[in-house]
Formats: C-alpha cells, structure tokens, sequence
C-alpha cells in the first residue's frame, strides 16, 4: 500500500535531504529520488526547485510561529522565541546551519516571518513591536549562534529585556 | 633612502594584501613580499601570523575608537557607532567582509574591542550600557551588514534609541 504523495510529505522528504545533503540538495530531483517518485509527481505539488525550497524553508519557520502564538505577554514571547531558537541550534547544529543558509537566500519567506513576529507583538505593545524585536536581535537572529553558548546569554536577555520592557511599564 | 621598518609600516602593508588578496593572505610571507623585506625582518616585529592578524585586526577596530572616544551623549554614541560601521561597509564592501571574517576568528580581540565600547557607554548610562549596547546590535554588528542598504535603516535605529533611551529619562 503506498501513501498518497502530499505536500506535507515532499516537504519532510526534503527536510531528511536537507539534513543528510545541506542546503544545496533540496531540489526537485533530490526529494522525487528520496521518496521513490518521479519529479514530475513532485513538481505537481512544487512548480519549481524554488517554490520547494520556499516552502521548506517557511515550514521550518513556521515551526516557531506554532511555539510563539499562544503566547500573549512581551517578555514570555520573546523568552520563548530566544529559547526556541537556541533549543533548535543546539540539538541539531548542522540542520539549523543548513536552514540558516536557506533563509539567506529566501528573503521574500524571513520577511513574512519577521512581520509574521512583528504583528503578535504589536497586538502586545503596539507600536513599540517593530523595535522590540529589533532590540532584542542578538538572542534570536541565526547570526548570532555563536553567542548563544556563551553561559551568560540569559542574563544578558533578561538584561535587555529590563531597558525595553521596564517592569514598571 | 629606505624608510625604517616600522609595525605601523608592516599593519598598513597587510591591510594592502588584505585588499588585495582577501583574508586568508595575511601571514608574514606575503606582507614582507609587499615591503620587499625578509620574512625575518616582519618577525622581528610580529612573532607569529597569528600576532600579525591579531594586530591587523586590532588596527582596523581601533579605528571606531577613535571616531567613538570624544562623543559623550549615549544617543549620539551609539548614532555614530552605527554610521560608521555602516559607512565603511559602503566604501569598501569587500575589505569590511574581509575584516568581518578577521573578526570572526580573532574572537579575543573582538571581546577586547567589546569590552571598551560597554565601558564608553557605562561612563556615560551606568550598567546599562552593556544592554544598550546589545540591544542595537543590528546597527553595528558585522553580521548585519546586509540589513543597512535598507532605506528605513536609520529611522529603525531612531524607534530602537526612543524605546532604549527615552527622551524623558
């Protein structure tokens, strides 16, 4: 019996690509060999190598938006988004190198993504959202994994998160 | 009529090979080639490529210190730490990527440079500066460079300072 081809299931073939291959690999041809389809069964789903690596890259974003929504109060939010992006490098390093590289290259997505956080934390704080995120760039930008090992990482958010967000507020 | 060999003489020749030849070129073989001395006589001054990188690195960092070191406002402080970061990427695109990966590898004279801007800004705000000056990381931090051919890149900076330095303060 063999699963229906869904997107759903292209796009975690790619991901298992992506973590076997690096970033260069999730193309079309890659994931149809991954999955034992034909590409043209995948470029049903995916028109292009770029509409895939798109959409693998916002499926992976998405993964934090699924972590933050629930969320309705500044500092828990930001919390939240430092700890999921830190938790994420540290358990899979080369995956978060990998999706990192992707990112660079998908702008149109990381800007969905970043005004994707922008508008929870304006429905928070209103127009303090923008550079409230802005702020507190060092604990949550992909560019700064090499500091999140530093020990004092969450001293130094709780520190920023003191200037922006005054208790008193 | 030759000039003494001096360390400044021999930091500005590498910055040359620097330029020209990107960072890995930054060892005593090449930098004495482009004075025209041995080897020898650059080691007299620079034990190591190591040391030579270190210096070259140190060099190029101390020149924000000495824009940096007469403004005593934390505003205008962090507005000139951000224009000239900004400006040197616009000048010379390929020697600021060419310095940035320095900066990457030389992580002790990073901290060093880290540790003298947080202690400008704890003169002038006390131990916020430290935060203050995490907080615009995206304004100055090499990894950004990207982010500041942004037209709205000074306005941004301008609604970080209003939430990190209120006015009424």
């Amino acid at each position: 019996m063999t699963q229906p081809l869904t997107s759903e299931r292209i796009l975690a073939a790619a991901e298992d690509v992506l973590r076997r291959h690096g970033p260069q690999k999730a193309n079309v041809v890659d994931v149809a060999r991954a999955l034992g389809v034909s590409h043209g069964a995948v470029y049903r789903h995916f028109a292009s190598k770029q509409a895939l690596r798109e959409a693998v890259t916002r499926r992976w974003l998405h993964e934090f938006h699924t972590i933050l929504e629930p969320i309705d109060e500044p500092r828990a939010w930001i919390r939240a988004l430092s700890a999921a992006k830190r938790g994420t490098a540290r358990v899979d390093p080369e995956l978060f190198a990998t999706y990192s590289a992707l990112c660079d290259e998908q702008s149109a997505v990381v800007d969905e993504h970043v005004a994707w956080m922008v508008g929870q934390l304006e429905a928070m704080v209103g127009d303090k959202g923008r550079p409230l995120l802005q702020a507190t760039t060092r604990f949550h930008h992909p560019a700064h994994v090499h500091e999140w090992s530093d020990p004092e990482i969450e001293h130094d958010l709780e520190r920023v998160l003191d200037l922006v967000l005054p208790p008193a507020q």
